[in-house]
């Protein structure tokens, strides 16, 4: 799948991926009025309200993207409907040739762990039959839990040439409580495994460097044609780390939260992207799903939201497109 | 939830959990067999063969114990009808008068981490109306994102009187890759709060600590009674480290993964509670649900798997209850 990730991107010359993480406030109402109308105000008229607007959206922007990232937790918080919705949705963008990434932040050890990536990327076995449960092509993967809560993963990225994108640096503001921390030379941990690093102030890195480090491992051992199976999240919102990070993992595509609503800008995500203007993928949300509640976009009314959600689209890719002629 | 939590511990004198963990390979063949009969080798049969076995158990035990904690992840790869039956687990084990500690290790940041709060220990409003997506009475919670990950889940938690189970010390053999790390001073991170803490080896802490210092934090601002409704996951493999969090963590119960199956033994546990013989709620999973697997445990048979399950928990219970009287 990372070799079809990169074919879209060229196809489309579009390094983006758009997340369907619908909230119900974003729904026009003429959408949720029909649905409550058929299914009344319950966990399937909700679900019926994000599927209509899913598709609107999706059929509105698939030529122009390689990719999509629903955000399962949009979709857990209705229940099994809107779980039933959130597959339904992986499905459609499948049909329209689009990569999936599921943004699903999973991470457990051993055979939970395993069972997570069958969940997402993999193939269950029932009696003599293989199922798919979700089927997306990516998923996004937790790391506090060390190797055991990654292997897992990577046996079924192998086995169903899929790939995964392990958090590094967050993009929200306390990314730092935790991931920023400096930590002491691994000689002094009893129990860490010996890594060799990039001396840096002392020998002393960050916990984002060591997963990092960590990354790029686990992705030398999971590679496609010239990148591997295995990808990162930084955040767009720390540009100098992403500069670092790039660095530390150069056969990782970096997923890239945190575009637009969030702050980071263009012009910010460019050290994020390899020499073959490859290696990134940035993504944009409720700056394109929700564009017609923009000032920008508000000439669309909510009657046309999918295409203020196009027009959003168009824009974003020329924004970056911009940017990376200009580094 | 944390006050009905210790009555029902007071009220079972056991300090334990049963881990509803389902594997297909755990089911014995007869109900296989039915529910694949009934269902075919689909997902549907799958789920409705973990219903049953979980229905044997949870019937077979729930007057010994004072909770449960499934685990989403054998649910999730069996799809919707898979997690139809986590949710009907849940609803069937709250009938039953036990608490309800979902495993599911979520975590995310802002909006999305509110909406996993919303899925799993709150009510999502569609219209009108206040509706309960899964309805667990706890969750279990992943920190790496920070303060941004986890101020979402205590809103709920103050709100609904439910509580969540944070990640500080996982009970697998790599854990230590990243939580082990040695951290420098705060000061010397530019980003991370300034928290004080027990000085130690010069000054310098491991991550398991300082997340513990976090939960420590965050349990004082979500307090019930005498214990928070804030609590942490601590392996029972690391029994030293046990012993350093149990002074960190004063006032949040410790959910205890690792015992039997993973090498934790009651001995080692007795650290983990407090004076008041309070303060941990101990775990165990396919100990418990495929106990007629064990040699001990062998002549109940496959037919009478639950029985075995019964026998196990009794057993457990005993076990626990000498080792925290010796000490």
């Amino acid at each position: 799948m990372i070799q079809k990730l990169i074919e879209n991107i060229k196809k489309t010359n579009a390094p983006i991926v758009v997340g369907l993480d619908p909230m119900l406030n974003y729904i026009p109402e003429q959408i949720k009025k029909a649905a409550f109308a058929e299914y009344g105000e319950t966990l399937e008229g909700a679900a019926e309200a994000i599927w209509q607007y899913n598709k609107k959206i999706i059929d509105a922007v698939y030529d122009l993207i390689p990719a999509v990232k629903p955000q399962i937790a949009m979709y857990e918080q209705f229940g099994l409907p809107g779980l039933a919705v959130f597959k339904r949705t992986i499905d459609y963008c499948k049909e329209k040739g689009l990569i999936v990434i599921g943004d699903v932040k999973r991470g457990d050890i051993g055979s939970t762990s395993a069972a997570y990536a069958t969940a997402h990327l993999g193939k269950v076995t029932v009696g003599t039959q293989q199922l798919t449960p979700f089927g997306e092509d990516f998923a996004t993967v937790n790391p506090y839990l060390g190797t055991d809560g990654i292997k897992p993963f990577l046996d079924v990225c192998r086995e169903e040439k899929k790939g995964i994108f392990i958090l590094v640096k967050t993009s929200n503001p306390s990314s730092g409580e935790f991931q920023d921390r400096r930590i002491e030379d691994a000689a002094d941990a009893a129990s860490a495994l010996s890594v060799s690093h990039t001396e840096k102030d002392g020998g002393s890195r960050t916990l984002y460097e060591l997963v990092g480090e960590k990354v790029a491992e686990w992705a030398d051992s999971c590679m496609g044609e010239t990148y591997s199976y295995v990808g990162a999240v930084v955040g767009a919102t720390y540009p100098e780390v992403g500069k670092v990070l790039r660095r530390v993992m150069p056969k990782s595509f970096i997923l890239v939260p945190g575009y637009g609503a969030q702050g980071g800008t263009a012009a910010d995500l460019a050290p994020y992207f390899n020499e073959d203007g490859l290696g990134a993928i940035v993504n944009s949300s409720r700056g394109i799903i929700a564009a017609y509640k923009q000032d920008k976009y508000a000439s669309f009314g909510p009657e046309h939201f999918a295409e203020a959600s196009r027009a959003a689209v168009v824009d974003m890719i020329e924004d970056i497109d911009r940017a990376l002629a200009a580094r």
